[in-house]
């Protein structure tokens, strides 16, 4: 076996067996096979394609460059939840204290935010304390004791996914499905799950900018998760709005902390809840989408939830009396109040645009060596579909400086549209489909 | 303008501008752009394409990063020919002298032999003491004082289709017809010429296989050198069998003294004269193709194409006296005659496997580094559409030991095919046309 010759074979549309996708990953993990191949390998695979049989084929052999979790010893079925990112996506905050009290065990790997979407570890290390970057025996203690652990990637897992992603990013392969559902389940595989609830985004704060390309990667990712014995659960949800209310990592919190106590309800809970009930039925502890749903919303009701998310907070080393008091939490140094410059329905939200505001203000990192503000963000008062009057306020921008604060309050008016007519904005879930696993 | 982004535009299938290429193939040449963005990007091309403007440009940028001949002070009109590589392809070495006798200035670099075609400056480096290594200086001397000068490449001539084709040939690159026309047109263009003769090999031993793969590749060619501002008058010859009857270094200089003598007259006597020919008139010494091929046939019928010879010859170093008795030249160690082992016409000759057969008996080079065995070789007697008597004489091997020899026997009677009536083999010559430069 050579690397010229499997690069021939992809480049001329063949299918490439286990073993050759094996030689590529694991010679270019090892230094064998040079950056050049590598990436020649990766454009005729981007161009070619790669079938569902391949897919599964490089995703497991990324996912064996590295360790996985040995959660053989935990009791209970190991579900997880991964979504594709957008703005305001904090469901992951919510439904893991929600899944865990329900009895299901949430070993939860989860990564920073870049560009336009936060990301969930950013989130959690806003809360005073938080830490996500702990030994995996210890990660594996809280599971055990509390059905839940939020950490983040070890260096161990998919070391290959780590050298092709930084060469797709410089070679124009980013944007291939295959390659991105090899990338996100060589990583989320390694949590040792049986199910896996997926959350691809659409719109335009997503990366998948409309509904046929998110369906395409919905099904590349399940079939993949499937061939590898993981049960999946896949949504496909709106992200031409921000999700929830509230946007910037600590805002996010207490958005969360507010859904938890059943103090707010929204786009996000009711996906938050979604989520989590299929992460129970998943599960097996329900065995309809009825009967999950009203467990999720049980643990909402008698407060255990919340309680849970205290406990795994607590048991990660966060200071728990910002979660019950959050308005004890320090204050963003600026702020700005956006007032509607005219009457009418908020007709559309660029939500990209948004994102990308929020990022000014100091939410988010433009390069991977940023620090963020965990204060920084934007609370929405109205959003899609919402009525308004001229001079009423639209949303709250926060920042460490006046100067950004307002920067990001011109970006957030230039990304919103109004009209006349109800614009009848859909719902946050637009589809949801059961893939089974491949015994 | 950034590598990425240039890489993303073509495998978008988007047309690239002029600055675009060159800011690749610059960027690659000075090492500013690593191996691996150009890797992708030459993938890319390989499955976009490149249109005839990418493709002229390509040429023009690695063209432009080496030096070029500078022929200025040289009267008349610089025209030269370039064969896509077969077997038995002597035809440099008679329709150089042919042309310069005739009054064009032929300023020709040529290339070694790999593989199973063999290569002019092998030809003429079996000639005792012929030198095709002479600085430019010294060549420019040569082609004003007899009209013709016959060298290698040199290191300052397009460096940068040095650097793209040791890529390409690690990324399963090679086979396009994009990168071969700039990487064959950047070398040929670099010769200072305002008109080229090109000779694309279609069948068994030919690169191209098939008419039409050849007829893209001799359109590609022509367009782009058209574009540069050269005429071409493009044939697409027959390369299903051998090239003349005379396979090997020495042997094919022998058969061309024949041709030069006028003492033979063959399928390789006519595709010469009428290559020849095609420079007589593009270099405008003759009006029309009758005229032309007049002329080029009277260099024969006068001496003076053979004289020519000599003189080029004597120039480069040659020792003479072998050009004008060959037979002083030292015979090869072994020889095998190979007979008919049927009765019947010859339908077929695999050139592909007479080729290697050729190289295993020592006239040819399986790597870069290997030396060549110049008497070894074979002599037809027979070819494809003649008929045989079971037990007559096909051809005859010659090498270096009796071993090889028996080896590529065997090798050559395995590539040939009997029939019980005539094959009618097809023309040498299967097409011709006149491409003006764009002017």
């Amino acid at each position: 076996m050579n690397a010229v010759e499997i690069i021939k074979k992809k480049r001329d549309g063949l299918q490439l067996s286990a073993g050759e996708i094996q030689f590529i990953v694991q010679g270019y993990t090892s230094g064998d096979i040079p950056d050049y191949q590598a990436s020649a390998f990766l454009m005729a695979a981007f161009l070619k394609g790669l079938n569902t049989e391949e897919t599964a084929h490089l995703t497991s052999a990324m996912l064996n460059s590295g360790s996985k979790l040995d959660l053989s010893r935990i009791d209970g079925v190991k579900v997880d939840k991964h979504s594709t990112g957008g703005v305001g996506d904090k469901t992951s905050l919510i439904l893991a204290p929600i899944a865990a009290a329900a009895g299901v065990k949430v070993p939860m790997i989860s990564g920073r935010g870049l560009g336009h979407t936060g990301g969930t570890l950013d989130k959690l290390e806003s809360i005073p304390g938080f830490r996500t970057d702990i030994p995996v025996e210890r990660a594996i203690e809280i599971l055990q004791k509390t059905g839940a652990v939020l950490i983040g990637q070890t260096k161990e897992i998919a070391p290959a996914d780590k050298l092709f992603y930084a060469l797709r990013d410089v070679t124009a392969t980013v944007e291939s499905i295959p390659l991105i559902t090899a990338s996100i389940m060589s990583k989320k595989l390694a949590e040792d799950i049986s199910g896996l609830v997926m959350d691809v985004k659409t719109g335009s704060g997503a990366f998948m900018k409309n509904f046929h390309d998110a369906s395409r990667l919905a099904e590349s990712l399940a079939f993949t998760a499937n061939k590898l014995g993981v049960d999946v659960h896949c949504f496909i949800t709106n992200m031409d709005r921000p999700l929830g209310d509230y946007v910037g990592n600590w805002l996010e919190v207490v958005e969360s902390i507010k859904i938890l106590r059943g103090e707010l309800k929204n786009d996000l809970s009711e996906l938050s809840l979604s989520l989590a009930a299929s992460m129970i039925e998943l599960a097996g502890i329900a065995s309809s989408g009825a009967e999950s749903i009203k467990i999720a919303e049980r643990t909402i009701a008698d407060g255990s939830a919340f309680e849970k998310f205290i406990e795994i907070a607590a048991l990660q080393g966060a200071e728990t009396e910002f979660l019950r008091q959050p308005e004890r939490y320090p204050k963003a140094a600026a702020s700005v109040i956006c007032d509607s410059p005219e009457e009418g329905f908020i007709s559309n939200m660029d939500t990209y645009g948004i994102g990308m505001a929020a990022l000014h203000a100091g939410a988010g990192r433009f390069k991977k060596e940023d620090s963020i503000d965990p204060s920084a963000g934007i609370i929405f008062y109205k959003k899609t579909g919402q009525f308004v009057r001229k001079g009423e306020q639209i949303c709250e921008v926060f920042s460490g400086s006046m100067q950004l604060a307002e920067k990001a309050a011109v970006m957030i008016m230039e990304s919103i549209s109004f009209s006349a007519s109800d614009p009848e904005p859909g719902d946050i879930i637009l589809s949801r489909k059961f893939y089974p696993a491949v015994k």
